[in-house]
């Protein structure tokens, strides 16, 4: 990693526009954002309901790094780098399930659920197994969602801790089930994904099943054009108690707001799409509280699902979005909610964002390809992600160059 | 880009030989041949008939670098890098159509014909529109032929346009239609694909169709073995008042050279593709007049229609073979021509060298690859691109080394 | 090739453990393998029984290298790099056959057998054919087993073949056919696929077929637990006068081993895979003569057939394993070995390997991996192989490195 040439990418940005072009398409800027980006953020990567009892876990992929979330016996939630202290092996396969121990299936060199090393067969009497437990990776549970850190020396996060905890209150985290996920393949980089995800500049035009009930017109952090609403709105939730106001910290922003008038969930028909509601209050109206983490992720919870969006690269030109929609643990499928309908908004709306991330990401591979501008009202929130990739990218140059 | 390294590179070249091996496979030098050759050079796109009327758009890939071509309202012809001034989106999918203007996909930004930014909603109202037009390309409409430079300082073009207005006059550019194009992906390093193209030693036991009407057994600039029918032609060239003599400049070559005996047109049968003729004196037999542009094209003009080839490389080991077709604007499909036999010469000899050059390829891979001679009498034109190769890179690398 | 950096990696190797993470994953590590290990090694590629007659040839790849071997007039063994000295084109497409000379496909330039240049058309009258013969390869034939070297300066030799003669006698190579041959893709670094084909840790829960005759609890060079067995056998062949102890060079190692109680070969039922055997003394049972050459391959030899497992990578991720199995030249296909049987043991079990391979690639990725410790019991030969890979890449580092 020729860290000279990255610092002197980074120098040529010009504010207020994207970014230069070999910040986007260059494979050697790739193994940066991987070790600056990926590898010292706060990454969401789900709920504790996926977690239900001891020994189960997940096993996933941050890219190419492959990690552990296992629940131990104490009940609490813990993370570790998938990898075998003896020779390197995955231990989980991809996926999740349920296990008494981590067993490597190379040489069976057997882990607890807390990472320790409890058998290693045909190693000498003297080896140490108390060195060789699994490597713990920082893990945050707030309120039921899950945060990872790969980084030895995590970004704070109490901030956001306590906003979160507060924000989330009324839809219960701890008493989600997952009841569907899946992953798209994007052949763009990942910032042009997450660009794209953090304006609705496109939306009018780009997404028309989102913009039944989601404010597509909004400006700066969701402010509607419809102010109206958005009074009455704010005064709904004063008289509930219920915290709506954009709150933000250097990598994260919180904030609730109302949906289209006649709407009461993010989905196709703007209905509702799980009866068994999380929030039964203000007739099932209490809008979107939307939490975003950069690098990659935003979440939406409505008073029935929430829905959990992260986008996670694997070179610079794939980048693979993972999506999991939630609703109440006791919500019956076929009954209270329904597969095919459940997928459906946010599905349509990814496929039309890779397409447009992947038309971007051909057009700035452009030899005529310059920094262009962002528009201030409309895309305040692309704009704020990349400063924040700049700044978080400059940090890094800064404690890695003589 | 290791200028260093790459200068070492061309220093090792052998006068009269094949190229150092990391010139053909070193995937670096992938990067330096966009830039100093293909970014540096005239490339011929098409015919000017693909445009007929305004609004009329060619999108194509130079590598990966996308290119809008469109007629204006002016009736002119313009070339603009394909990437919008906002975010970098992609305008245009590659193809062709009509618009009225060139509206971006992702925020709908809209650009007149002429490539000024005619509209961009949401922006301030002090954002100048006049700076964010759509970067131009250099463009040049040559008797109907189109030629595109995306240097900012191209290479000096009177002299080719004077030879090759005078050369193709016969043939009519103007009155052309597009018949039929493909594309055929080889896996192979450009310049394997040019050298190739360039020479026709292969030609007697590597093309049997080519053999029936090419005179396969010609050695330096087309020159035949068989005299007597190159002196007949040449007076009846005179006679007919069309140039036909070797014309070459530093990166083109304009001829005119006899068929083979009782062959009117390059076919399987060596027989005309398209009864419409484009010239129809002579019997409709006025040879064919080659012209060839470095780094990437050859043209042949027959009596009856016109092919175009042009290799556009998008890595170090793969290469795209572009093929378009033309025949008099008025020939009817069916009637005047077959479009099964329209592309069955080429579509085969293509294939030929398809498998010749990834042959090759896989070949100069070897760890015992030295560079070979090529033969004086049979090469000539391959060894004339391989220098003129390495000529332009000289100038690249004086120009941007220290 | 940054050797620079390239030395420090090997320098950060800790003794006893596996090697660093950029040495099993790094893009540009793998280059620097080609060229110190691959590029400067005796590889075994096969018997001699393959070449059967004058002008029979074996075109097969050692990555991106082509070579060929082929049987002269003279009836001895040759290798060359399979490129044409004229422009570099591969002469023998990969697979095997027989040519009474060697014709360059591209331009008839013609070989004879001992690789000189025979005939070129079209060059000039003073080309000296003599200085553009195809160029050598080491070549060792031991006993009918075939070794290349693509260095110009082979590691000795001497020891390995006096060994490999004596070891191989019972076994008779020179009257060998070869009955099957395959290839499979393993998307691993070559280290991992060869460090566990040196171990046998993993093979009692990880190849229970392989269990049937293989003693897979053994330690160190073959070790078994049942000593009462091993000193049996030992007297056993001491009778018949076969070598046995296992003995070793810095690159190779030959030994023979008792198989499990009650089997003679290496096969699914442990029983003989062909009835015409190679050594019918004994009740057909020697054990397995096993020989291993790093960096790349291992043998087997039972009374009845020859196993011959190689590998090769193609990229840091890719690995090709040849796999070729030998019977007595006259042993009759459907009468005295049947094809679906022949590969069945091994297929079963490279399948397995590869399964476990990739998924120790896929741990390695992790961004909390670091090298663990190998079992000197159950893997001293995994950490032999690496130790002669971190030499061996010393010596050329040392020699490259000013």
């Amino acid at each position: 990693m020729d860290m000279t040439r990255i610092d002197t990418l980074f120098r040529q940005r010009r504010s207020g526009h994207t970014l230069p072009q070999d910040l986007y398409i260059g494979a050697d800027t790739f193994d940066f954002d991987m070790a600056a980006i990926y590898g010292e953020s706060w990454l969401a990567v789900g709920m504790e309901c996926e977690l239900p009892k001891t020994g189960s876990y997940i096993s996933l992929m941050i890219g190419k790094w492959p990690v552990i979330i296992v629940r131990d016996k104490r009940g609490d939630i813990r993370a570790f780098h998938n990898s075998c202290r003896h020779r390197g092996s995955l231990i989980c396969q991809p996926g999740s399930g349920t296990a008494p121990k981590l067993v490597c299936p190379y040489h069976r060199w057997t882990y607890d659920l807390d990472g320790s090393l409890f058998a290693a067969t045909r190693m000498p009497t003297d080896f140490d197994k108390s060195l060789h437990g699994l490597k713990p990776v920082a893990m945050e549970n707030i309120a039921g969602a899950l945060f990872i850190c790969l980084s030895e020396t995590p970004p704070p996060i109490d901030d956001f801790r306590e906003k979160l905890t507060a924000y989330a209150a009324p839809h219960n985290y701890k008493d989600l089930k997952l009841a569907h996920q899946n992953v798209l393949v994007e052949y763009a980089n990942w910032k042009l994904v997450m660009e794209n995800a953090r304006e609705c500049y496109h939306c009018p035009t780009g997404h028309p099943e989102l913009a039944t009930s989601f404010p597509v017109g909004m400006s700066k952090h969701f402010d509607t054009a419809d102010q109206t609403k958005a009074l009455t709105f704010a005064a709904q939730l004063d008289e509930l108690g219920i915290p709506h106001d954009p709150v933000e910290g250097p990598w994260w922003q919180v904030a609730r707001f109302a949906l289209n008038e006649g709407t009461n969930s993010i989905s196709m028909d703007g209905q509702h799409l799980s009866k068994k509601l999380l929030y039964a209050g203000n007739d099932g109206d209490i809008g979107s509280m939307r939490f975003a983490v950069d690098p990659h992720s935003f979440s939406h919870s409505t008073a029935d699902h929430v829905f959990l969006f992260s986008a996670v690269p694997v070179s610079s030109t794939e980048t693979h979005a993972y999506n999991k929609w939630y609703v109440h643990k006791d919500a019956v499928e076929g009954i209270d909610y329904h597969l095919p309908s459940m997928a459906e908004l946010w599905d349509v709306t990814n496929l039309q964002d890779k397409q447009l991330a992947e038309n971007n990401h051909r057009g700035v591979n452009s030899r005529g390809y310059t920094p262009g501008p962002y528009s201030q009202e409309a895309e305040m929130l692309a704009q704020r992600f990349v400063d924040w990739y700049c700044d978080k990218a400059r940090a890094y140059i800064d404690a890695h160059v003589d």
